[in-house]
């Protein structure tokens, strides 16, 4: 099978790179950038040396449609909506990993991405894919709308709660906590290392634009509008996010219960690891891996379920489940490609 | 005037050290330590070395009372309450840096700290030594029980809100992010380098020691009994403290006028900065100094009140704050010996 | 083709079970500790639940001789020259990854290691698992002792320049920069987060016990006694070795065109990559990788060659070598089991 | 005494301001920058909150003859020399922190700059300054070239060997390992927290513009042409410079000789500190403060001297200097406003 990354450069396409040398089903054939277009990737990731020597292009559609039968978008914001369209026409498969196909609404979008939405057909046929969620949807899909980092660690975190009716869905708060690879290589004030560095730094509260992401989802499973507090914090490490996410109980309930619930609810999902009771995860525990783990307490003291999700951004988060969604398109084991070990010390 | 620190070879001790030997009123006269008496203090922190060449002795009474006017304990859990009462008797001040004397029911301090408590006296003698909040009183006090680094973000975070009134106390939520040092010197799993770095991790989550210390004070302002949400988090830095509080507003508010408010309130705390609407500190920008950084804004969508406060947890957390209670119990300016700009980058 | 790991919970151990958990031929039967036996692995690593659920054991030789192929040492200094010559006798191949087996002369052992040498026949037997020199010997090898992490970027970045001899032997100096894994799990000073964080640190300068490891190589492909200068540091970070070689070039030559030779001398070693000229290698460009990356430079100004080879320390300095040279003993392509791409960013 | 700071908003500038607004003597009277001219500097350090809320303005000379007796130069390279000349004209006292006038002979800072070099009667009116070094000329001194960071170090380190003729000067290797702080507030991949951090990275090998700076001093010392072998590295930490130095000792010397002579030649230089025999400085153990600790061994088996010189880059490497040598150009104590402790841990 045949694939093009578009963004080849940034993160997310070099981490879809990682992935894809080693799958077996899948033949890198295009790495298309518009601002490096001509050189080899291994200019500006001498990392690929030996592994991936290949010239990175200007995307053509003529190309595509001769060589390529899925195409990854790791694409800025803003991007992939104006590109989409063509290649949805042209019968091209489509991994989207942008944020914008991910809003059904296409008002929310223009609300918190300050940028006209992408055309109600592309987003009518885009599935959102968070595999745990949309499994069977994304077996039959030709557009995948990959989800953002923060919403994929929250969202896998609050669904069981959730579907239980444990919580209620209104007194949601999430707090999260990213490393840096998340706002991407172009340089900047905010990845400056001297001042990332020795410094954790609170940034967007309620106004990140994963927020109506995350409200889509929980409202669909809560069955109700949901408004979720949700703010953000950037900590000094390369990869990995944290969600801790507080919620009132509806009923009291035991630790030990709500633990054997999100086992039973995630019992067929390798990807998604319970904590036992009393132990807390740790982003190193699932870095360079596709794993989300997760932790829950109940505090009886102030009857509040606490519950910590821990993903790599960029595997969980961004390349590697797009991967997972491919295999689960092309009807492979969801696994093929990703078993990759944390990286652990 | 002449002091002493017990616990010397601690972080806390040795960050009294940084401060001291350039406090224009002070001379150090005495550094204690069960663990390493006899050797000089610059063969385990040789960065003194030409600053202050001096050994560590035992601690013992008839020399304190000879030569000693200010005893420091910043000695771990369980240390100061044994020897603290012989040492008011003999009229010694004391500010102690450890959560012995903090908890004024000694119930609290025995459930959460599984320790006996030290006796109802010195309890009694012990001002909370919060300086912002217990100035006037610290001016007569002769025992301080220092605050704990958490509960001193957290309640410079929350107070005037709790003042003003603005928000339902039992609905308060804080998520708290602590740098290493705050585990102390003591080598552990919990404090190597090659775990700890890349890495976010949740521990003691609804069961921190200082909860009981924060709800004391904020049930005290608030004038009725609260029961908070409290979670912590090591992120791989060494030195900060990040307090991110959530809480539901009584009434809406405009945030502009919640600053103006915040900024009313600390307008005589040289050490307490309030930030710009739409800015949020980081916890660099405080990095060395003594100073509680304070950002606010409200989440009007979801009628929150959301307030992030940083310190540097070994100073305002720690020795910073005890300094600052020494200048104050002297009539001092409460800025002498402080005024250490922060460390940037 | 089954194997065992002792010391199966150091992080030698663990990055075995990293990669043998993905290697095609291998099954791991056995992970023995003497410090933890009895409990699982995950317990001691959570990042491993869902990929290794197995209890660690004791080590015994009569299950070794039942269910064991190859048996790994990853074994602190001083146990495996213990443990090892009975599993000889017993038939077992053995690969050692400790310092203990690479010595030829057991009184260097004594001196440096200030410890009894492994018995003669045990050293006679031992092939040094530099797998790009010996590869041949270690075809037929049943016990490899596995090289130093220093040794192995040291001796890869040498041994071209002193085959080809450009270099005087005697005037080489190797300055080493390793990351905090390489001194192991066991919590120590010199490995506490927050005094090893924003920190370089000098160690051991001339006194390492892989200078001998190293000499005895340069020596015998210099065909003369070489003596070198070796010196370590520790940087923050948790994985990574980078030398940097300085000596005398015997005559004046291009850089381009030591650049061929060592392009030539490695043409046939997939894990070894030469940096184009004016370029250097970066330890994060092989993390998580079985990569030795080199890059060379002649200095005109003082006709010095100078010569930077990095690894990760963890896997061509420990681990993935030790697989590299279990798929030589076995006949596989060296390859199988290790291609991971490094972790970047 | 009133003075200025141009290019204040750089690092070496604001660590100016942290220094200067606690110095007894001095008066900070204007912050210039060309490209922020008209905000305070609190917008782009909100740590100087409450310390120094001053405006930036454009550098105009009528102004500084009117109100400014010693003008800083921040400047990136290439600026200072342009500004300079009429400044000297005018009479104001000049201390330059970036490399324009170190160099007295031109035609170098034309070679290793490539830039035209600075007139030469400001060349010639430019005091070295290596404080410990050049003292009773910067006494005299109305325009000084404070030295760089990477040369202060090395040359601490080297200095009394030369002069005690201990080393053969062409033999010296300086392996120099930095900090990011180094490269400046400017953005660049280089100084991209995600491909910084975990990571050491080879740079400008043999080829550094530090090397002609070494150069001219160790000739002079030495008393005859000096070619030394220097290279660079960049750590992942923010602050902090070691050098590890390379020499071939002329005749066999004991270690405790050598260190002798070292307390000896800096017993009158408050920071200068020379670690014990057997005992090696870290970069962390000077942090935030002016010092440079030295550490010494003699490599009996190649007869080699290793030293160990450890600043902070941005403090004695540049802001701290500069202002040392301020105090000795207005005969203050040495130490005014600079007795920081170093910030450990």
């Amino acid at each position: 099978m045949k694939i093009g990354i578009v963004g080849a450069n940034g993160y997310g396409g070099v981490e879809l790179i990682r992935y894809l040398v080693n799958h077996p089903y899948v033949e890198i054939k295009l790495l298309a950038s518009h601002s490096s277009n001509g050189n080899s990737i291994v200019e500006q990731y001498p990392h690929l040396q030996g592994i991936l020597e290949m010239n990175i292009s200007e995307l053509n559609i003529e190309d595509v449609k001769e060589n390529i039968d899925v195409l990854f978008f790791a694409t800025p914001s803003g991007v992939s909506k104006e590109l989409i369209p063509q290649y949805i026409e042209a019968g091209i498969k489509i991994i989207d990993l942008s944020g914008d196909l991910r809003l059904q609404d296409g008002s929310l979008y223009e609300g918190w991405y300050k940028n006209t939405p992408a055309p109600p057909f592309a987003l009518d046929k885009a599935i959102y894919g968070l595999t745990e969620l949309n499994r069977e949807l994304i077996k039959e899909a030709t557009l995948v709308a990959n989800p953002g980092c923060y919403p994929t660690a929250t969202l896998l975190g609050l669904i069981p709660a959730l579907q239980h009716k444990l919580i209620d869905g209104n007194s949601i708060v999430i707090d999260g906590k990213s490393g840096i690879s998340g706002a991407g290589r172009k340089t900047s004030a905010t990845t400056h290392y001297s001042e990332i560095n020795e410094n954790v730094k609170a940034y967007k509260l309620g106004k990140h634009q994963h927020i109506p992401e995350i409200e889509q989802i929980v409202s669909q499973i809560g069955n109700e509008n949901i408004t979720v507090t949700f703010s953000t914090h950037l900590v000094p490490m390369t990869r990995g996010i944290m969600c801790t996410m507080y919620a009132n109980l509806k009923e009291p309930i035991n630790e030990s219960k709500v633990i054997s619930l999100y086992e039973d609810y995630y019992k067929d999902d390798y990807f998604v690891r319970i904590r036992k009771g009393g132990t807390w995860p740790a982003t190193k525990e699932v870095t360079g891996s596709n794993f989300c783990d997760i932790g829950i307490t109940v505090d009886e003291r102030t009857n509040k379920l606490i519950i910590v999700a821990v993903i790599d951004n960029v595997v969980k988060g961004a390349a590697g489940q797009a991967i997972q969604n491919l295999n689960v398109m092309y009807g492979w084991d969801e696994k093929t490609g990703l078993q990759t070990t944390p990286l652990f010390p």
